[in-house]
């Protein structure tokens, strides 16, 4: 469908940016992997980290459905800081006036809800501990434990980092750090990404602890490198932060980006979901036609 | 001017991206430092290498004059592949029925000629050679003469390269590689850039040779890391592979964001000028209010 003209809206929640498609009011149905990759190329298209195609649902219970396509045009399944701005869209452009909204992603059904501030709720699910889940492979490293949970070693090239291994439905090694500014991302973070203990790699966190509701962050992405915020990375901090006892929900995490709040209930279980508030927010419009 | 609402265009020219404004039809000399950054801002704002604003003339020999601002929000003199765009924009958007457009950038009034098949010529200006201008210092660096340049030998971390140092106005290393897809840009390009022969660090450019009249290139562009093309390192590389005897003008530069062609009539002198031709393209329109 080359020639076709299409609307779109930019957004971006806490700096991790989405082109967002109106896929009711325009047949969008036939853009091939290719061209959603040019749609999210920076200097050949309109750029962004993920572009969010909203649809009809399929099932009775939701109200919309929405498709997740990176920024290589393959579709994914989800994405925290995108469901914040398909609310937002949504509602901005008048498709709904319910503030909490069922939507149909991948294989689930969430429901998400914009606050009266204009933020918005997503309920991350519950933390994945095991190390099988996550996956990681302890043997061999160094072990101690902190709190309610067991802490590991990662020799690097030149020193050795203490992590905390937790996945969000992604895998995530989250250490402490005193100074986030001055923290090795750059330099660790590659390490941290591909260590062998990950044999899928994972996100690599770095946490300053501020107080016991209050972190900086920052992660480096696996593939992507450093990000201005990464919203299972937030959520995988304040939960390494909870189990090792120096921190209480709600959290409000710093981000590059901008600020995210975590909740996580633990005390009666560490099943319980985990829940995300942050922003969304509109960038700009545009008209692009399709190569 | 917070709560403006711009119209823009959004373009590219060899994969050097724009945001073209029209100052004519809209008041923006409000707009601030910061504000011009924002917009800049990949995630946060519209996302560009820099921003056109194009307005009316001070000057009576000019039919429009051009400013230009980079991702921070300064304002710098000139950019061979912004100037393609800017003739494009006039024309496409109906500002203007001349072929040639005469247009004050800076201190200078440039002469740009779209041609029939909708590709740019753009004049470069000579080529600097001389060390003190470059700047380059070449004392203490092996040397040896190859056609009618010196090339010197920058000792980097684990293996030594000889490269030939020319100004377009910005310094460039130029080095020719056997392969360029497999030359060592990531791990090389710093070093290069600020090796301490070049006191205003460098452009580092690698360039494979194809034949008498095509290269391929890539450049590690200084404080920007690898780009998909650079006019003034594709007109650097010419200058360079013809010093050395390999190139005979005019030369198509294949760089991962498109071809250029690169002319210069050195036989006479080397301080004719050197004409770049390439494409310009518009990707998408669109409108941003102003934070």
């Amino acid at each position: 469908m080359t020639g076709t003209r299409l609307r779109f809206t930019k957004m971006h929640g806490a700096g991790n940016d989405f082109i967002v498609l109106n896929g009711i009011s325009q047949d969008l149905s036939g853009i091939t992997k290719e061209q959603w990759a040019r749609l999210a190329h920076r200097q050949l298209g309109i750029g962004a980290d993920q572009i969010l195609l909203v649809e009809k649902p399929t099932v009775a219970e939701a109200e919309f459905r929405y498709r997740i396509f990176n920024s290589d045009g393959g579709e994914v399944e989800q994405c925290g800081n995108g469901s914040r701005c398909f609310v937002r869209f949504v509602r901005e452009k008048g498709l709904t006036k319910n503030k909490t909204v069922k939507v149909q992603v991948a294989h689930t059904i969430l429901s998400l809800t914009e606050n009266d501030d204009g933020q918005v709720t997503v309920n991350m699910g519950a933390p994945i501990l095991t190390n099988e889940r996550i996956p990681f492979t302890s043997s061999g490293l160094q072990e101690k434990i902190e709190g309610k949970t067991n802490l590991y070693q990662l020799e690097l090239s030149d020193h050795a980092v203490w992590i905390n291994a937790v996945s969000m439905g992604n895998p995530h090694a989250v250490q402490i750090v005193q100074d986030v500014d001055t923290a090795p991302v750059a330099k660790d973070g590659p390490q941290i990404e591909t260590h062998l203990a990950f044999p899928k790699k994972v996100n690599a966190g770095f946490m300053q602890i501020q107080n016991r509701h209050e972190i900086k962050l920052r992660v480096f992405e696996r593939g992507s490198g450093e990000t201005l915020a990464c919203g299972t990375g937030a959520c995988a901090a304040v939960v390494s932060g909870i189990l090792r006892g120096h921190l209480d929900s709600p959290v409000t995490v710093h981000t590059r980006g901008g600020d995210l709040s975590i909740a996580w209930n633990s005390a009666s279980s560490a099943q319980n979901p985990v829940m995300m508030t942050g922003p969304a927010q509109t960038v700009f419009e545009g008209e692009i036609t399709l190569d």
